[in-house]
């Protein structure tokens, strides 16, 4: 079975195609997804989620669960995104009638997500995203800039930068290019946030994801922005907003759990043309 | 009232919203425009086309023609659009049941299209652009490389560049950047398309539109291309196959009325979710 019906929707801008697929029915070629999430062919997304049952999918998790079946522009399979996840939860929200507090599966494991509000277009979502583990600490240039940054394991790598004296204008007038960093520290290579210090709570972020260029949002991201940003200001734990350049979410970080609160929005649904 | 009702088509993956409005009850403010075409937090398209009835809004073409509202992703307004008016008629045969030749209106006049063949999905349409009138030759210099053309004016200034020796792979490694090109030739700017010279009835091009960047496709722009190939040929008549990087185009150019001939195709049909 070819997809049909669809929905499209963002969280803070990292925008998503939803594919419905509850008894895991529909074929999804990599072509498939590859056209769905081509911008100006197609619908156009950062990515693609499936919303299928886990018994569908070869998923190790409890096989009653949604599965969040994330998958990249380029029609990759992928294992977690944060905000992907935030609209996943909006549409079961909307569309299964779930509420409160439920689990979801991904192929980063089980995950924990909080709806505290939703209509048919707007969300607000928190989700659990595991530890953030500093790994250390080292360097990025971008272009003839040099920035010290924390490194902090969130499932994926991070080098999250935080710029003393940095201003949210200062911020939004760099100019962001594709960050040199040092290969032996980050073999896998890294996405790199540029953050300015911890204030009444809250820092700016802009942030450069391995692979893909500058984004609007990266879910994994605020959270390492937001650990980096609280050891610059001598804490382990605690809670910041972060705003990116499609919004702002709400990241707690614990020793053992951080989570990530943010907005969610489906703009249009619809039925794809054959 | 708002827009609620939407489709997404291409021409040679030169997308745009659709938005059906027989009656002119729509508010279209520039804002609304710019949140349906962005690409992120809305639907995404390279414009918007209305889909009105002449008599409500203020045009000079006979009030009962369908007229298309064409804007600019950024709710700006535009006058002609070629890839959008074949997206435009191949609405008009599904959802109107228009067939074969009939005329429009825009803000360039009216146009007369022809629908050769319409699914639900796909068409095939001519388009009358007017005339193609050369207005001289000029020079652009894109990076560090200088490109000699003919200025054309098909409604809008275009500076074609057909290069001799150079092959379709040639033109797809080129690196094109914003062409520097004579002011006081092109006082109110310029689109810069590049290209292969004419073989067997085909030219390969790429375009880099004023006020855009380069983009899959543009309609004045194959027409502008095909004047200056087969001049280059030495042929003031004629028909050429355009291929741009968003697919191919026919272009037939006459003394007094050229004219476009390509694919539309509209992908996803829907509604805004409020």
């Amino acid at each position: 079975m070819t997809a049909r019906i669809f929905a499209k929707g963002h969280g803070t801008e990292n925008d998503f195609v939803i594919i419905p697929d509850e008894h895991g029915e529909i074929d999804l070629s990599p072509d498939t997804v590859a056209f769905l999430c081509d911008r100006r062919a197609g619908i156009g997304g950062d990515g693609l989620l499936r919303v299928v049952r886990a018994k569908h999918v070869d998923a190790e998790c409890d096989p009653e669960l949604w599965f969040m079946d994330y998958r990249n522009a380029d029609g990759s399979i992928a294992e977690m995104c944060g905000n992907g996840v935030r609209v996943f939860a909006h549409w079961l929200a909307v569309e299964e009638g779930l509420q409160g507090s439920f689990r979801i599966g991904t192929r980063a494991g089980e995950r924990e997500v909080t709806v505290h509000s939703a209509t048919e277009s707007e969300a607000s979502v928190t989700v659990g995203m595991g530890a953030a583990e500093v790994t250390g600490v080292s360097t990025a240039l971008i272009g003839s800039h040099h920035f010290a940054g924390l490194g902090v394991d969130v499932g994926n790598p991070h080098l999250a930068c935080v710029v003393p004296g940095m201003t949210a204008s200062d911020l939004e007038a760099l100019e962001l290019v594709a960050p040199e960093f040092d290969p032996e520290f980050f073999p896998a290579g890294v996405n790199v946030e540029v953050l300015t210090p911890l204030e009444d709570g809250r820092v700016h972020m802009r942030v450069w994801e391995r692979g893909v260029g500058e984004t609007r949002s990266c879910g994994t991201g605020t959270v390492a922005a937001a650990r980096a940003a609280l050891a610059d200001a001598g804490q382990a734990t605690g809670s910041v907003t972060v705003v990116v350049p499609g919004g702002e979410v709400q990241v707690t970080i614990e020793d053992e759990n951080c989570t990530l609160t943010g907005p969610s929005r489906i703009v249009a649904r619809g039925h794809l043309v054959v």
